[in-house]
């Protein structure tokens, strides 16, 4: 033992392409050793266990400011429901506010997250206007450990032209970054909402109606095709439709690098929560919102067939008190929805235990890809020496129904009370530290570090 | 013969369905009988030859203003061609001017037709901006008459947002109207132009590569996604390639009613066009532009597979002086190329002797569609009781080499010269008039009218 | 009046590429005169009624031997059942019998017919071995008036190997003939048979179970490629489901000519009937068997998008007292279902009226394209002067519950039992006769004439 | 270094999933450590250079009769230039001879195989019948260690019938086998021989000609279908063209087992080949044959977009002189060519270096996928501890120029003399003894060992 950390003996490593049973041995943060058979007498005892690269989930929004409030999970809360969950490093959306610049952005994140964050963390930036300023700063920041950044086709004061989107996707591209892009059509949204309100119809399930499937798919494709016109890579963020996703499928039979993020609500849930009644439809306000089911399993089809590329949540809570600012007006509902601790056990459960995916894939569509694609590959996203040792054991006999009382999430719903699992973490080490186990978090307080983040590896 | 103002004996009578061999009795105009044997000495003998209905040129743009000239064809000289060439009905495009309302157009647009044109004549309107006094006239317009109108998603001063669009596809669909889109993607247009000019790219080339096949592709899939949110039909005009028209057909298989044009130059001509030496590509500046060749046979298979429904020309002839303006910088030659004599033996040359498509098939993209489509079917478009007697005597064994000194358009060029077909009218009949004979037009000056259509039959 | 034979007035001509009112003048059997207004005191008003060509159905066995018995509508009730719904020419399979020539075929079956059939009638042969008297006798009789034949890829002494598929493909490329194939999977269907069996499985629904979806498609490619390769036109009879008649389209795609027929049952009933109780299942005992509910849209769809070409009926009818022959044993039930009286108006009210296909669409599928594919145009399929005056007098208004009680096969039940249409015969012209007026056959005995085939037109 | 038998230090380990630098700590064959810095001076230095997994070629013929000659490589030439060339495992078919049975076949392999192989080797049974004593003892040998074997559609005296392979697809299915299939058409092969030689026509092109693509297609249709009938795994040998590969595609899709495998000669030679002069074509003359050149594409899409899982070699070397029996007789010329040393130099090259593929799909498509599908991961595979240490140090930066001088197969040509690859293998190691090193054999004699393989990983 002298010679490691940390040891965790007889685990079944899984990782994105192997299945093969190891020890591991840690030391400093990172695995130094995969061997047969380690001798030490102190060790993490994993056999009969999954031993997977910690989760990644690229797409959170925490302590983020949404019409005059804050979504409702801290990086200090949101972080330990992460780690719980088999999550051990998130990229985080830092929203460039009205009159801020970039570094000034990631400067205030990073306020939000240092001394509260307990595992690792990146930031995409948010850029929202495209002004000399950010001409400026945006080539410094993409090398200075900030590669990717989100952009918006909708939302006032925030969304770009067609003109600035190409003109930051060149940007991008002569700099190695990463755009991602919130697709949806601006006008045909403002227009439905017109309609509808003058109809006065203002209940939740208006929320989807409002922004329609082919409202994404349009936006999608348009966004894609920009790219394409100047060869730029492309990441479009939470594609909750096949419709969509069809677009980005039919570049990449082109050849072209365009790349696309799907999360567990759009397989999971439906247009049909929207219903729900007292305003428990509300629970479900998000953009893209929820979609017809037979989506579900086209969506998974297009994660096993390599359509899409990654998993993420779009973690974005609100108490339902919070939620009934919209009372009288969908449009009015903070938009987002919990989802940051459930996510692996979720994908594992209904992809891989009911069929949809291989367990490499899981792997690869929640851990892996997001680490190469967002350039922290391969300190982050497998198991392999050198990498860190941010590791989750998984029983995958483990059976939990996943309540709101037994998440950790700052929040008081669960969009999937009552959905059965077979397979949860027991164990989660964030760089060799045992940060949760059983459930609970059991590491220190404010441990997370920043992640600078290289060039991305375009999938 | 007292029966008849004339009589077509033997011909071999060729409808979008039908081919069979009989005589056609005439009187007023029209065709009221069709029998296997009129008994008369006085005759128009069509033995050998087929008798088609008169094509219907959809889209034509005579003594159209552009950036301070005028088109070179005015009705008089446009239509006269277009009769030697086999065309009896033409629909040109109204295009609003800035200040002037949507009767006022018509009325402007009738003072240039009446008077010069010798075929019937048809108005789409060219809407250029949605304001409360185009809202007023719209509706009124579509029913009276014009109804169907062009709307722009390119050019300063004449282009929609998606949110106007969404608008006029609206009042279209509720007042039984037909919106045509000139589908192109405003932004990347500019984008690209800038960036051309700045490098010192002036040759007309770059009209093509400022323009490329997916900045129409994305427009066209942006206005089909808009008319499928409103359920409204909609056409889109001048489809140039194949992956334009793959969003059109895609929303075909969805069972909506989108309906797209080509024309001949795009299955003819092709980008290699535009490096003719000594500013000789000018002669092809139009847009869309041009395509790569592998398109030609991708727009025959989807004509021919009901993919797209009419063959129009978008004539818009400029003398070589005239496009001398932009002999320093392409943005600045007047967009448009002659077409309108060409058309049908073209057509039938390429597309029925070569096999793309059949003889029934040629009648349908070049007559019978446009008259359906644009609601003067059963009166044009085809060869039945009760309809014009707009008719087209065509040898299909004559052969003739084209130029621009046996075609009759007010033009110095033709992008089709030295083009051999095979197949040639030797007369035509407007409303059993007969106009055109062997090359030459014959008929009275100035006997077009004016057609005022219907509600469109959605294909 | 003295001029015509009959004159039928004001109807509203509706053929696969028009629609227009008009009357219509007969003599010695064939359309001589379509006018605005034949002055005549005597004549048939068809006001407010649609005109249409006579239905053709080119895939009917009457009178056939099947396994010990024949199928209960001879050419007498089966022609008179045909007339009353609104058909006035079928193709009927002359299936060579075991020692017999390919002429003395021919004979057999015209025995049957001559002095029975009321309306016109043409053969395809069954071609159900290929030796050296049917490479002799074949090559003529394409060319003596039956231009298309079929083979069967199934039934014992009856199907033809690849290998034989391949020669005859060939002979017929070389005289100008057609083949149609009847595509199952040989093997297949005998090892699932044995299997059922095996198992106690005798019910009607295994039926279905024994020939797969897959079964056809496979054997639907196989007949196809091997056209390919030898560059020969091929017609595939009763196409039942979608991912049979996706090979179609795709050959069709690439150039080929390649043809498919499917019939009304294929869109109106599903392999759920086969589990209606007390042996009643039986009645839909067919090959290929009814398919899953989902397919019938998705043929539908082909029909429309020009995948298939043809919808006729298969019609085989067997009393139940017949069909209890495969009481106890599925493999023994006649196969075959009654359908030559009802499918004029199950395309109309189904396709036309529900919107699956237009008018002109309707009569495409049921009778122009028939007479054309199957070498009868213009004589023939459609309404122009010089074709026949094979003419049905539909009432687009008249509503009718089909029922075994109001039908005039020769047959205790009809599948579509309770099936609500709205449109129907009035009256029906076989040659410029009355034979069928308001549901009852009214013309003479025995006036079926033998129609002699050229060659097809290939679509 | 007491600790372990090898130590390669300071290599970029790649797999289908990882990419990272560490050191590999060898014992008694095997894997059993992989950390950052080994302590030990005696060790192999990677520095600079790839460690792939032995490259695994599951489609060999080595030693083996065709029409009375045998296939010039034996399992000692054989598998040392397979070494030579980076690959340290094949699967080797064993094809049952007339009168023998299926033990009886793997013991006549196993003694052309013992004291001369150099690799480990397993083999795939041919079964070339099915009657009563394979049906006894195919369900043994399948767990016997001999988990998959190959079925023909074509060969006389070798070729099952549809209904047999349908039963020994579910003999596969019910024992954890996989049945491997070389699909083509029989009778169309046949067909066209025939019709090819009465024409005169006797050159090695024609072989080509006497078995096009669809002859392929279509047999790898009709497999696929009736092991989706039955619902069994398949694997398809050798797919040449991506007609065949679409339907290994559309099984997939609609979520079968159905696996796909090409060779580097479908990507990298075309028909064009065979028009070399002086009998020269004659190499290339193997089943199925060399495409048209638009199909090289198009495979390459196939493989990235996982749509086919392996690249095998069919490697089946016969000297000029040999193929000489063919001289005047296309169809006598021995079916192979030589391919197993050049495998995975050339798809390195021509896949990952020309931008087709990426580095983790070679390595998945050339050893990870061969060694699931064929039941021997993690054995084989992949860089796991506990894998057997089949590894080969792979220099990318190394040129050589492929001609039959430099290559170590018992022949005298290669199919690619002259082509120019970038990145050679410079050290093989099998189970951890150095055997091949810088394009020579170092290692001991008939060193090879028998793998009794385990089930399927059904891809």
């Amino acid at each position: 033992m002298s010679n490691y950390d940390l040891v965790i003996k007889n685990g079944n490593i899984v990782t994105s392409g192997d299945n093969y049973i190891a020890d591991l041995g840690i030391k400093d943060g990172k695995i130094v050793n995969i061997s047969k058979n380690i001798d030490t007498d102190i060790f993490y005892d994993a056999k009969g266990k999954y031993v997977l690269p910690g989760g990644i989930d690229v797409h959170t929004h925490l302590d983020m400011p949404f019409g005059g409030t804050f979504s409702s999970d801290d990086f200090r809360t949101g972080t330990k429901a992460a780690a719980i969950g088999g999550t051990t490093s998130i990229i985080d959306y830092a929203v460039q506010q009205s009159g801020k610049g970039l570094y000034e952005t990631i400067e205030m994140w990073e306020e939000k997250a240092n001394g509260k964050a307990v595992i690792d963390y990146g930031f995409h930036l948010g850029v929202t206007r495209l002004d000399d300023s950010v001409r400026e700063e945006l080539p410094r920041i993409l090398k200075d450990g900030f590669s990717s950044f989100k952009v918006f086709m909708v939302y006032d004061g925030m969304r770009l032209t067609d003109k600035e989107l190409l003109e930051i996707l060149t940007i991008a591209r002569d700099n190695n970054g990463l755009v991602c892009v919130h697709a949806e059509n601006y006008d045909s949204i403002n227009y439905k909402i017109a309609q509808l309100l003058s109809e006065g119809k203002t209940d939740p399930v208006y929320h989807a109606i409002s922004r329609p499937q082919k409202c994404e798919a349009e936006a999608t494709n348009r966004a894609v095709k920009l790219a394409e016109m100047v060869d730029a890579p492309i990441y479009i963020v939470h594609v909750s439709n096949r419709e969509a996703a069809d677009e980005i499928i039919k570049s990449r039979k082109q050849g072209f690098k365009t790349m696309g993020e799907t999360c567990p609500q759009y397989m999971l849930l439906s247009i049909d929560n929207y219903l729900e009644e007292n305003f428990a439809g509300a629970k479900y306000v998000m953009s893209p919102p929820l979609r017809e089911k037979f989506n579900q399993e086209l969506i998974w089809e297009a994660l096993r067939d390599d359509g899409l590329q990654t998993v993420a949540t779009d973690h974005c809570p609100f108490f339902m008190e919070q939620k009934k600012m919209g009372l009288d007006n969908f449009t009015k509902i903070p938009n987002g929805a919990p989802g940051i601790e459930g996510r692996m056990v979720l994908m594992h459960h209904y992809g891989v235990n009911e069929g949809h995916i291989s367990l490499g894939k899981f792997v690869e569509l929640t851990s892996t890809n997001p680490a190469k694609i967002f350039g922290m590959y391969p300190k982050k996203g497998t198991i392999a020496v050198g990498s860190d040792a941010d590791l989750v054991v998984f029983d995958p006999e483990k059976e939990v129904t996943i309540s709101v009382d037994n998440l950790h999430e700052n929040v008081d719903y669960t969009p999937y009370e009552g959905f059965k699992v077979k397979g949860y973490p027991v164990a989660t080490f964030s760089r060799g530290e045992l940060v949760a186990e059983n459930g609970e978090y059991v590491g220190e307080e404010a441990r997370g570090q920043l992640i600078r983040r290289g060039a991305p590896i375009l999938l």
